[in-house]
């Protein structure tokens, strides 16, 4: 057994495979108890701060912590907080963890669950931070898979639906690469994988992802227009069929879970929502032969994708699914205030080999581009200072560690090499081949040719910046 | 000793007589308990969701809980929440009712709290769907009454105020005349009963209702101009005064408690409110001979209807009446929940004969015209079946079974009784004495001529629906 | 040990010094066991009303409830709530008084926790109301103090920044005047010390205030131009200074504190933002050797006036001045609800000679001028008796006994001395020496000549008034 105590949960990824399956088992224990009051947090206080709308997670959250025998604080959107008065998140969070035991945040701003994990001095999960991560999102969607299907490993699943914004959906499809999962995509119109996320799919997680366009699918099965199929390569029982899927075989054979999202029609163009084309289960799809084993999830709120004639089909999994949100969390709480330990096997198989980047040392030169981050707010600039790793060469690409969005950046040099000598103290674009050449720790990035003269460097030479520079 | 587990108090009317009478004696219990901590719901969790703003309601329910050891999780206001994605009331219930195990509903649409019982699996008590409903504000009048009276039986109650809107006093009319009340009304100018209430009181109640018109009351007694005079006729003590009640012998002997509501300003127009004719309880009132008994009650907020002069005089109730929603909801959460039994008493008399109607069986044709119904709204069509009783023939009337709004559609027609002869398929306007004829179970509705016709029902060739067609 | 339940905390003048002491040594007690479950105040229900957004106020109150085992009950924002239908403050407490067994009370209106403490019948504790008074906050600054210097006596603190909206600086400075402390003020341009809190400090508390103006400081030290120093005049230690104080000594010798406030924007002119002058605490200023001892302490949310790099410092005290918002709260409500007793000690001395002021009897002829007064709204004027003191003679001057707002009213006379003399029955403008003339007891306040005379009374034969008359 192995303590989790004061451990946060910021994106699924702090937790390893058998650490997820030890939360699970501890879960299952807490759904026995789950009507009868526990002692096992009584005196503990949950901060419950939530600055965007949540009805599901919020409330599962606290009834987790009532369970468990624990208290809860809340801060319920943000008209009613100190943050309008201009305080920053890292002030919230020192203040917050002065008074509870640990903290629950929703937040609008991408990364923010990690600043409050970096200040708190408590335990912090995310409960959704912007378009970046809701980790216990993904925990009930995998626990509800794992109890239904008795394994986390190796399993075909189909997400179907809004693949584009779908938080949830990006982050289950890294967490069952993890447990080498086959995963069948199907979007919305327009709504396919974003590029990030399909990078990091292959590259990240070492996958192979065998696209079809959105014209997949054979014609005399319109229901089920394939778009992509993705495979865990470490998974020995799929590799047989890479490379050259055969996508009618793939598909007569049926998934073991189907995964529906609901269209944001808010994320969308007034017009582009009205003749949207888009998944829907209901009865006649269920009625199909691949489907007769196939459990259907969906985060929820749904909107039409799933039609209420299904709801008492024993297939039907999304109320379950919701439901799993109290034990898992109880699990998760009591795990992370070292009032259970856990329960870690050695068998627990980790399917992805997930890439270390190196990390870019020198900041300076660049910020992150997206607004939704929280490296980006004129509140938190006085004191959070911009963190990257760098993910690509070609071109140089660096991600941020906050909110994980990636960004090419104009320039670049070396810190190092130069040794001195003037004449070699040059810069290049980001497409230059020379950003494999320099090791991480002596790379420098320049957001403009300006900035990169005014510290001293010259144009760099070679052909491809003299284009540039014409 | 009876067991009220997993029961829901929707409406007032989900409870006997008895079982009212067995909730406050178990609300004496309570309030001596009330300051002491309960093991009773020790574990128990309380989901109060309020989409309509509330104080005493929602505080006195969570205080409720509390003070029976149990925990709380919350929903306040509209914004907050998930429903703004376009969620289901019934998939809200279904999601809150596998966190918590008891639910509490506030709502602007009228039925909402039908909706969530139906759903949520676990016991639900309604604490206000828009106009509808709020059933246990009147348990507190009613436990109000019976501490300070001694009996709930055979009361002499005033109402005063707004009759028109204020859906306490309806429910609270409702309740009274099934102990065998007898009630004088005085409302507001413009500000009586509705037609639905007086039918109501009398078809449904079986009472008799004396209108005097709002110029009732004697020309010498400006302050106490009585609008009617509603007896329960099951009770002998009053029957001898009926029919043709001495007005002026009535007054005289005072009432036992005078039930004030306030004005709801937000519901008149700008104008009406500025010159409106309203009772105002105050010292003078206090001091007439008739009055020297009476309790004074009222729902509050108040406004100008009670003077704040009477706080400190014994007979001024309200305050008491708003301590009272502690041990009543303690009450009865103890009970939905389980954790007591009901005491039900043999001898509690039920005075109102109250009819059963008979189910609009064939359920197309009709929809519920009242636009607060949640039968009503989008997010709800996709799966609620409105329903309807039929609850006059003279004309054919129906009312929802979730909002209780009463309409009289156009026209019906008999499925069965032309047993295939097609000149006997016709279709009748809603005020043919034919709806007397057709039995409820082969009762059908239509919307418009066309839906008939396009049926395979022809006009009527009775005299009464030729005249129309010409 | 003596008994403080049932006592209200509305402004700080509610607790003797001694009893500030006993709050500390219990809140000792209960750092200890903070994070340990306490079953102090089990069963026991707070009822938290904030009509104002709070993060840190609310939380700690509701964080220090649940560590003493207790509850709470929650009303969070002005829409919320039933005040939008009209209801008074005095009718809210009544309600929530008899639901919860303690109330802490954040509200816009300045006033409104007398108004409820008055109503209740359960103690009240004013977490701010409008810009009147926040004692808990002056607790926190204290007991900060109190642990970083062992002592509340004879302090010398230095209050920076917005000394004129300020509400936490002004609370503290008559509270450190009470504990015979030594006080630097340095205001922002434009925002020093308003009069009342001036007379105030020197009248009331009998301390003596030298200024100098905002050029104050030398011209060598532009990080420190104090604007006014005020010494407690019972403190023997630092009488020796009184008069002429060495204002270059004094600032050699440093400070026991640094207390920063934020500007707050929002009670500016847009303009006059921009270029605010406004103090800094950085680590340049904190290298200082006047600061070598010094802490720093902030109220927070802070803005630009305390820099992130001194967060580290061992000096910088605002995140513990916030952490300690828990164990004095628990202390606090510990005591008022009679769960502990307090240990007074004979030995803590009261340096300000507090006066006691005269009130006016005759409640009539003047209002609170104040448009954020409790007594100002329509919802109170129904049942709220405004009340004054008369806190100056010339002119003659009133101070609300709820907002603590003052205004010299346009004339007075005597009820009594004239015994029946017409010819003596006169009326004074304000300014009149005739104010000290008249006992306390006898005096009426006109708001105008007209009023006066209605009532009886002739413009007065002296000099003084005739000009006017003119």
């Amino acid at each position: 057994m192995i303590s989790l105590a004061n451990r946060s949960l910021v994106t699924i990824d702090d937790f390893s495979n058998a650490e997820i399956e030890a939360v699970f088992s501890l879960a299952d224990e807490m759904s026995d108890a789950v009507t009868r009051q526990s002692d096992l947090c009584r005196g503990k206080i949950l901060a419950s701060l939530f600055f965007e709308p949540s009805t599901r997670t919020r409330m599962s959250f606290e009834a987790a912590m009532h369970r468990l025998g624990g208290d809860v604080i809340s801060v319920m959107e943000m008209g009613s907080t100190s943050l309008s008065k201009g305080e920053s998140i890292a002030d919230m969070a020192r203040i917050v963890g002065s008074y509870a035991d640990i903290i629950v945040i929703r937040h609008p701003w991408e990364g923010a669950a990690k600043v409050v994990a970096d200040y708190a001095g408590v335990p912090v999960i995310n409960a959704g931070d912007g378009g970046h991560e809701h980790p216990t999102q993904t925990l009930c969607d995998l626990y509800t898979l794992k109890k239904e299907r008795n394994t986390l490993e190796g399993l075909k699943i189909a997400l179907w639906g809004d693949l584009k914004y779908g938080r949830t959906t990006h982050s289950l499809a890294y967490a069952l690469a993890r447990f080498g999962a086959t995963i069948h995509f199907r979007p919305g119109a327009g709504l396919g994988l974003p590029q990030h996320v399909i990078r990091k799919l292959t590259k990240e997680y070492g996958g192979i992802l065998e696209s079809y366009g959105e014209s997949g699918g054979t014609k005399s099965d319109k229901t089920f227009p394939l778009d992509a199929i993705y495979v865990t390569p470490s998974n020995p029982h799929q590799l047989t069929n890479i490379p050259g899927i055969n996508i009618q075989i793939e598909m007569e054979k049926g998934v073991d879970a189907l995964y529906v999202t609901r269209l944001q029609r808010e994320r969308l163009d007034a017009d582009a929502g009205k003749d949207q084309v888009y998944p829907v289960v209901d009865k006649k799809l269920l009625k199909k032969e691949q489907f007769k084993e196939t459990i259907v999830m969906h985060p929820l709120p749904r909107v039409d994708e799933l039609a209420y004639e299904i709801d008492a089909d024993p297939r039907s999994m999304y109320f379950k699914q919701a439901a799993h949100g109290v034990p898992i969390r109880m699990a998760l709480m009591a795990l992370l205030l070292g009032a259970k330990e856990a329960d870690i096997r050695e068998t627990v198989h980790n399917y992805a080999r997930k890439k270390g980047y190196p990390v870019y040392k020198c900041n300076s030169g660049v910020k992150c581009e997206n607004k939704k981050c929280v490296t980006a707010q004129p509140t938190e600039t006085r004191y959070i200072k911009p963190e990257f790793i760098i993910v690509e060469t070609k071109p140089l690409t660096l991600r941020c560690l906050y909110c994980e969005h990636e960004a090419v950046p104009p320039y670049f040099a070396s810190l190092k090499w130069h040794e001195g000598k003037l004449e070699n103290k040059q810069y290049y674009p980001s497409h230059s081949y020379m950003a494999e050449r320099i090791r991480p720790e002596n790379l420098i990035i320049f957001g403009s040719e300006r900035d990169a003269e005014s510290q001293g460097f010259y144009p760099s030479l070679h052909p491809h910046i003299s284009e540039k520079k014409v």
